[in-house]
């Protein structure tokens, strides 16, 4: 996947994540071809220890005019120690012509040989049929005679891939029910052993594993988090949740399902990839309901609602406060952070007034839970204490006769004791790489002796939108600033005319928030 | 969608570049009960002159026991002037009796009144069926009956949204096969008008509405970019690129489909969402190869690994490694703003450079056109004479210990005569509400003595979004500036690691091209 970079040491963790949650096979790698696969397989034998999983390599079957026996590609595949092989074979007439330039039967010897070979060392051996959809379309016969030779050669499944990525549900549908049909001529119903690889090119790789699954497949192949080339591959997190939820398959170990989540984030973070918040299932936003008219439905029955129980995935039902918010959705919101509004009516209708005032200047709490929390806590506990208050700042932003830009921010802050009171003041300057970034360096120094915990705390993400004003009225801008002190995260919202202004309230407010956390 | 939050000028926008692109209805909110959606219908009618689509209404049947004329939500709906009103309508028992607490037969009252009181008003009608599936699952003769009501009321078509998003396509095609035929006990086929309407929940949201027209819906619903609650909407895009290039269903009017990449990334842009680069069909990575041991083969024949011709919706094959693509859009962009370069072999080499190699900065031009021109006019015609080079800027934001906030920022600029030499030196400096404010305050002024026509140019938009680097580099920070001059308007881009560097560049080439229009 473009931009998608593991080192060894990476896909090592991403393989034990795989094994914790329970599925049956990992590959991982094609190890003589990629030197840096060659170092896994390598590293693998000695230091994973799986469970469940069966660790897997990827490679091609022999080449031509030759045996596998002889091949050192197939050599390398065996030296990985890897317990199970997937060889990637062609199916579609065309590119045994054209990409491999050879005869038709050479290409099935080369399959047979292969998974022979490998199952005199007893490997089990997968074999990948490259583009078979777009082959068996093209030259159904021959197509099936691949996959009845690579079964006959005593392979553990055949899987057909949809390599270009162009099908349709239906097509899978059709074109594995024909290939069922044509092989029962031959093979008895429990040797046909078939399974699916899709890409994801018209956003259906998931849809049509599935597909291939009702039409008979009774293997799938997928990647975390949909990761792969193009548009990617079938996402398996959402494979594995649909066929257990939705089919009753059960697919993974007792408790398997519910680690769903935390493994699809887990792999996300090791991959350096932002977790997809929309992703079906495991996505942060994946239950998230806007309330308002339905606020009064969802708390009454939430399977009215959620078409699984989140809990199954290890996810949360989440209840977005937004402009319709009403009382029942401030109430539910402050349940899931922890705070029961039900037996306080006035605090309750004091925050929901509050929260509606605010989101109609532009304050927005849909992705600012500290924001919120912090908003409610005010409102029930008689206030937070807060660390320190604000006295004044200074930004200036330079961009010198030589075109180089340098931002510097000056703060002064009186810093308040644990029981509130203002006992000391401090001013700090700092320099940074932009206003915001200065200004946030500037205001932890200023804070750094009193609270040395500060050092742990990290800018994670920094997002602005300006919200043109209706007719007559100015822009207001809308900062949203998320931290981290390793353990949790949260996000903090500030609303202000000056984009400066806006992201100090954000920040002042994440920091607050951070030091607040016991 | 969480985080999206539309400006009434950005749906406006919006609106505009789905109807370039053709699609047939346009559902732009709900006047009466959202405030800014009521606000949206006013400026619509004014302001919007579709070529082809027709604006939507959303809203609810009327209320029970009451009547449509009488039901003030749905005068909002009429007030609104928009020519189709889309009705939610329960058609789920469960739901009926529980969240809107009134009998079955009441439910079908609502919706035909509701409907012909539409129709004597000359709306189309459409009715969105709420938690379509579930409902047919639990009671399909009830379910039926509320689908044939609608269609006897005179409904243009009966949408069947899975609300709660849990289906699979095996679910939507059994449903609405098993439903055709209930209805056709009643209703001749050519008034068994369907429509489907799927969300995204288990990531079949695509798959499920092919699924919909294969089982004979002739009528889809989905959103831009998939964007929705929770996982989302049906990605519409995707919807039409599958429905034209794989089941031959001419649904945009000609030259459309090659608009889609454009269109969604545009989009993308408005609503400050970063464009998904994995997105089917549209994604800068959609057709993205790695070459490598294909390389030969795809150049040789590219239909053997693109499931489509990228060209066909706007897009372009890129070949992971080499640097072979782009010039067929920089080409067709060119030919977009009036510029023809496939007579110019070098220029368009060395435009399509700058622009890739800008591009993996953090630039982009796909929704700024203004900076795309000046880069294009910069190579091929020796330059655009620029009307002033900037020599240093200072911006100050001071926030006092009253808790005002004033922005200031001092610019010298040198002038430029007619023919490019430098002539003047001036030395500005305003206020503003903000930092980028005062920048445009003081660089107008200092250019206004010269160039009495600033006067009249307005900014109309900015949007900022702050670009994460890869692992160990900088966040970048990218500006889009809109800019008018009472005829036309133009938005130019600018990125650097400084937001107000990143605002400056944005500015001052927003400037320069509105000094430039003849």
């Amino acid at each position: 996947m473009e931009g998608l970079r593991y080192s060894v040491a990476d896909k090592l963790a991403v393989a034990e994540l795989l094994d914790e949650l329970g599925v049956d096979y990992i590959e991982g790698g094609w190890p003589g071809a990629i030197p840096s696969d060659t170092e896994f397989f390598a590293r693998a034998a000695d230091e994973l220890n799986f469970k469940h999983a069966k660790l897997v390599a990827f490679g091609m079957t022999r080449r031509a005019a030759s045996t596998a026996a002889d091949d050192p590609g197939f050599q390398a595949l065996l030296d990985s120690r890897a317990p199970v092989l997937c060889l990637v074979a062609k199916s579609d007439m065309r590119h045994v012509e054209q990409a491999l330039r050879t005869t038709p039967e050479e290409n099935l010897a080369m399959i047979a040989d292969s998974v022979r070979t490998g199952r005199e060392h007893d490997r089990q051996v997968f074999i990948d049929c490259e583009h078979f959809f777009d082959g068996f379309r093209n030259d159904p016969a021959y197509a099936t005679l691949v996959v009845k030779t690579a079964l006959d050669a005593g392979a553990e499944a055949v899987v057909l891939c949809d390599t270009n990525g162009g099908s349709i549900p239906s097509d899978i549908t059709a074109a594995v029910t024909d290939l069922r049909r044509r092989l029962a001529a031959d093979l008895p119903p429990e040797r046909i052993r078939l399974g699916m690889h899709a890409q994801n090119d018209t956003g259906c790789a998931v849809a049509n594993t599935i597909a291939a699954v009702e039409a008979g497949a009774m293997h799938v192949q997928g990647t975390a988090n949909g990761y792969g080339e193009r548009p990617g591959n079938a996402n398996l997190f959402t494979v594995i949740a649909i066929l257990e939820t939705k089919l009753g398959r059960k697919v993974l170990p007792e408790g398997g399902l519910e680690k769903l989540t935390r493994v699809s984030h887990a792999i996300a973070e090791i991959a350096n990839m932002a977790p997809d918040e929309h992703a079906p299932y495991t996505g942060h936003a994946a239950f998230a309901h806007k309330a308002g008219i339905h606020a009064s439905a969802i708390k009454a029955d939430p399977a009215l609602y959620n078409h699984v129980d989140p809990v199954v995935v290890g996810n949360d039902m989440r209840i977005l406060v937004t402009e319709m918010a009403g009382r029942a959705s401030v109430e539910l919101k402050g349940r899931e952070i922890g705070i029961d509004l039900s037996g306080d009516k006035d605090a309750l209708d004091r925050i929901t007034k509050r929260v509606k005032e605010l989101e109609s200047r532009g304050w927005s709490f849909e992705a600012a839970d500290a924001s919120f929390e912090l908003l409610v806590r005010d409102e029930v506990e008689g206030g937070l204490p807060r660390p320190f208050t604000l006295d004044t700042y200074r930004v200036i932003v330079d961009h010198d006769p030589n075109g180089a830009t340098v931002a510097e921010a000056t703060v002064r802050v009186d810093i308040h004791g644990e029981h509130g009171e203002a006992d000391e003041h401090r001013i700090s300057t700092a320099q940074g790489n932009g206003p915001v970034n200065a200004l946030d360096a500037a205001l932890r120094s200023a804070l750094a002796a009193r609270h040395p915990r500060l050092a742990e705390l990290t800018l994670s993400d920094f997002k602005v939108r300006i919200l043109a004003g209706s007719k007559g009225t100015d822009a207001v801008t809308r900062v949203l600033i998320s931290m981290s002190d390793g353990e949790a995260e949260w996000t903090t919202v500030g609303v202000a005319p000056n984009l400066i202004e806006a992201s100090w309230n954000a920040l002042a407010d994440g920091l607050a928030y951070g030091l607040n956390r016991r």
